[in-house]
């Protein structure tokens, strides 16, 4: 190591905080805001809400006794000082080491760590259950929740906020506001959080106040002193308690402190002096989808994009936002109401276009269910980064087909290239009759120079891309790349002209099509880039299941992994042309 | 028709109202009362909810000049008023039509119907929707919704109220505030709400205006005159209002006013003088799971009951609420944190059972993923009344298998009998490796005589209930006895002696099971009390695609069904033995 840390080389557990001076403490700051620096700008990750939430942690874990005393992180993508308090800061001081531990809370790693976290809005619920558990035991720990001001918008935040108020025990709820989401705070709360703010915490118009809390307020949250002072008489509480308090996001870093939402989560080397960023000089299918946007609201004022708190996702940049003015909504960190109030917008008659993440969708099933399917409103939503990833395990992007393709009336569309693809989106906006849900391609752009003008509406009708013999191959979305090249492997080595199928519709079964395959095929392979259970694949296969037809899904397997290399998953789920040969001649033997 | 009703007899339309006197608006209450009671009494249905919102009906139609302007009901069991209003009177005053129409708002009965709706805390989401169409287009109609005080604990409420109260313009919130849930309220905003009625709206600390809410209170909601001036009022608005009125749940039904609870939703000839309860003379999986509860916890303070509000869904009666006293929590309708929260108390140590409906499990996915699958806390949900029924569109409970199943570390099991059952729940309780989902079973309590002492850490043992040949039966859960029925008419009219298997496990296949089948038979027949699409039986079609196994799955259609009589629905899906019969017939012929 290069430096000497002149307080952290003394500190291993939280308890070694016990010892140190305030200036100690404040020197333990600046280190540990240097650490964070230095790995985050060389492996990429959250930079500007663990800058803002050093202090904070270092007086909880003075203050509290940890792991005794349980502390949750909301998302957890602020627990980096944690890390480096509670054992594990050699994955901060040592580089080889930088990837060793998750950038998420992680029980695995640590018992200071509760849970395995990463969506937002969790941490008041979970850590109402440590409370009443410790109160049917009649434990006397404290549990804490730090939670972020853009978190509270989420519906379980509120949920569990609601519940934890009327606890009548110990539970501390710290809400970090750095007057930040992802991109900026929406929504009446966030007026009430300012008002908390500018009279130091004094209005009497008080949001968690008037759900019962004990109310402190914290105006400089980066002071340890302050801190250690308000998190010292909130311990031991006998009844709720909610500390606010006001940080500052991306502290100690300039280009965070002044940019909070480029800065809250950075590609490696962003930091260095000599950074330039890449504009891609290829078109994405977040460019294609603004561009297509932009076009149509042009000329139509009735289109309105909306995202949930997460532009960055779908490439809604702040020059995208502003171009479409009070045509782009801004939810908030709120799934569950984004879908309801793209049902609204479509029901009144304007044509709204929600983009989201796949691995947020999730929040959302019964409202895609009931507030939209069932309803039949002619909303788009367009389902991003789908597919098998190697990301954390609370990131993970495969499960969005059975999620949304087993719920009735849903059009689910798996474009392969980028005609097909605007098509689609057209057709989707234009047209009065479904609720459809597109499955943007989380793929370089294939353009196949021939524009699409497929109807749409005759639903279920699959694109015979070449027609052949014995082997048909139903590949979908962005896997169709994957299916061309098993059709090709096919050929050169076991001289087999595979039929291609672009299925195109996720949600339903061209029958037509599958009844003429039998003339002149054994066998079936579906390749989808998801998981398989409840997927796309077994359905062809039970449609097959009372024919002579053989039928092989390829797909992802049902199983929570993290941050596995994507090549040794496509590995483990026979995912490469070769194994996928391999599986073909072992039936076709 | 036997009475005459001297002023609804004038009222066809809600035009008909603008023309009314106070006194005759009284009478016409009194009427629409006098209606509900009748029919609600005949047919069964949500009595309190209609009875406290008769007069809030008449003066929003009074005020507001509807369908132009839009009304949306949050969760709409409160819409029989409306409904009476608005063209179908005749559902109230025929009894041959009383059947005719939704209990639940339905825009194919009516243009004054904006949503299918039966799940609550959406109302001002969808509102939000519409409003922000009438914006973009430059309209001007008022859009209001009407949310009960129950509603407002579900997460989507509180995004909605968030993101409507920031809409800067025209969106007014009617918050019908009967002090009750569908049981007692729960949670530290009705703490708020209760100070605001005590102090007629003037509190300051008020939960609406720190949303940023114009706030308006009406302390008598049964009063239409306040009410008529109020939403003259607020009429226009160039802003979010939210006007908060006091009714009287059940208002005008002494028994209602009374037993809140009880008489929320009734079955038929409940008002009668002569009426007895029925008390049931046999054993309910309900009563079998209350009384497995007390016994348990009687022997281990860390067992603990949940309900998201819906206690009558799984029999926690208030007596058995009452004996449990803090091992007993209603999270208020929250199903988000109800989750949330089971899984905080399994990792703290507590042994959690969170009861909750099927239809309303769906509002939970991304926490049954993610706070509780992806942490694999041993938290107990048992899931009520999974399976098929002729239930309204917005209740069915066909849609938990593909829910949770494709949920990765989920253990989903399906007992058939008593015994099974309360093993599996048993097992559940003490085990500490696994979060697990039972579906308790939607029929008839069986009882196979024996006691089951199996141990399900054995995960995805299918049980083979009696070995044959040819044919295979895999009955899962509740259609385990049609199961044992296809098996009965298989012998009897194929003369095949089919091997009939128990699957208990929803959410794996038993591979060596499936294997050794391979040997002496050449169909398997699945059968599943759900949807078919992303369920069991695909799985098992799935399994068998590159084999010589033929698969025959059984369940029901992905499709929005509406009060669809059950019996149309298993001829529909071929859910009777003989039509069983004529399938497998056609595949082993």
């Amino acid at each position: 190591m290069e430096t000497t840390l002149r307080v952290l080389d003394k500190v291993n557990t939280p308890e070694d905080l016990k010892n140190l001076s305030l200036e100690e403490m404040n020197i333990l700051s600046g280190e540990i805001r240097e650490l964070i620096m230095k790995k985050v700008n060389a492996t990429g990750g959250h930079l500007g809400p663990n800058l803002g939430i050093v202090e904070a942690t270092i007086a909880l874990h003075r203050v509290f006794n940890t792991p005794e005393d349980k502390i949750v992180f909301d998302v957890s993508h602020q627990c980096y000082p944690h890390k480096i308090l509670t054992g594990r800061k050699e994955g901060f001081t040592e580089p080889d080491k930088y990837l060793k531990y998750s950038g998420y809370t992680a029980p695995e790693e640590s018992e200071f760590d509760l849970f395995k976290v990463g969506h937002t809005s969790t941490s008041v619920s979970l850590a109402s259950g440590l409370a009443k558990a410790r109160d049917l035991r009649g434990g006397k720990e404290n549990v804490i929740a730090l939670i972020g001001d853009g978190s509270l918008s989420g519906g379980e935040a509120f949920e569990g906020l609601d519940n934890a108020a009327a606890l009548e025990s110990n539970i501390i709820v710290v809400v970090n506001d750095n007057d930040m989401s992802i991109a900026e705070n929406q929504g009446g709360l966030y007026a009430n959080l300012k008002l908390l703010r500018e009279t130091n915490g004094q209005t009497e118009c008080n949001f968690f106040k008037s759900l019962g809390f004990d109310y402190y307020y914290v105006d400089n949250g980066n002071d340890i002193e302050s801190l250690v002072e308000t998190f010292s008489r909130v311990k031991d509480s006998d009844h709720p308690v909610l500390v606010h308090i006001r940080t500052l996001k991306g502290k100690g870093c300039k280009a965070a402190e002044t940019d909070k939402e480029h800065y809250h989560w950075i590609i490696p080397g962003e930091l260095d002096s000599d950074y330039a960023p890449q504009i891609p000089n290829h078109e994405t299918y977040e460019s294609i989808t603004t561009d297509y946007i932009l076009k149509k609201h042009a000329q139509d004022s009735s289109v309105i994009a909306i995202s949930p708190a997460t532009p960055g996702v779908s490439g809604f940049t702040p020059e995208f936002r502003a171009k479409l003015g009070k045509s782009y909504t801004d939810t908030g960190i709120a799934e569950q109401h984004a879908v309801a109030y793209a049902s609204g917008l479509a029901k009144n008659g304007a044509k709204p276009i929600l983009a989201v993440m796949s691995s947020f969708i999730q929040r959302a099933y019964d409202q895609l269910s009931q507030d939209l399917a069932l309803n039949n409103t002619p909303a788009t939503i367009l389902v991003y980064w789908g597919g098998i990833t190697g990301a954390d395990a609370t990131h993970l992007t495969k499960y969005d087909i059975p999620l949304i393709s087993n719920i009735p009336n849903l059009v689910y569309l798996a474009p392969v290239n980028k005609e097909e693809y605007l098509r689609m989106l057209d057709w989707s906006v234009e047209q009065k009759e479904y609720s459809v849900v597109i499955r943007v391609p989380a793929a370089q752009v294939v353009s196949s120079g021939i524009s699409d003008n497929t109807d749409y509406s005759n639903l279920n009708k699959y694109q015979v891309v070449e027609s052949g013999s014995d082997v048909a191959i139903l590949a979908l979305g962005s896997f169709f790349r994957l299916g061309e090249k098993v059709k090709t492997i096919l050929k050169e080595q076991l001289g087999i002209s595979a039929t291609l199928i672009n299925p195109r519709f996720i949600t339903g079964i061209d029958k037509e099509l599958m009844e003429a395959l039998k003339s002149n095929h054994k066998l079936v392979v579906t390749l989808e880039d998801g998981v398989l259970e409840g997927g796309f694949g077994e359905k062809i296969a039970s449609y097959f299941g009372s024919s002579d037809m053989k039928v092989l899904n390829f797909g992802a397997k049902k199983e929570f992994t993290d941050r596995t290399p994507i090549e040794e998953l496509y590995k483990r789920y026979h995912l490469t042309p070769e194994l996928i040969l391999e599986d073909i001649k072992n039936v076709c033997k």
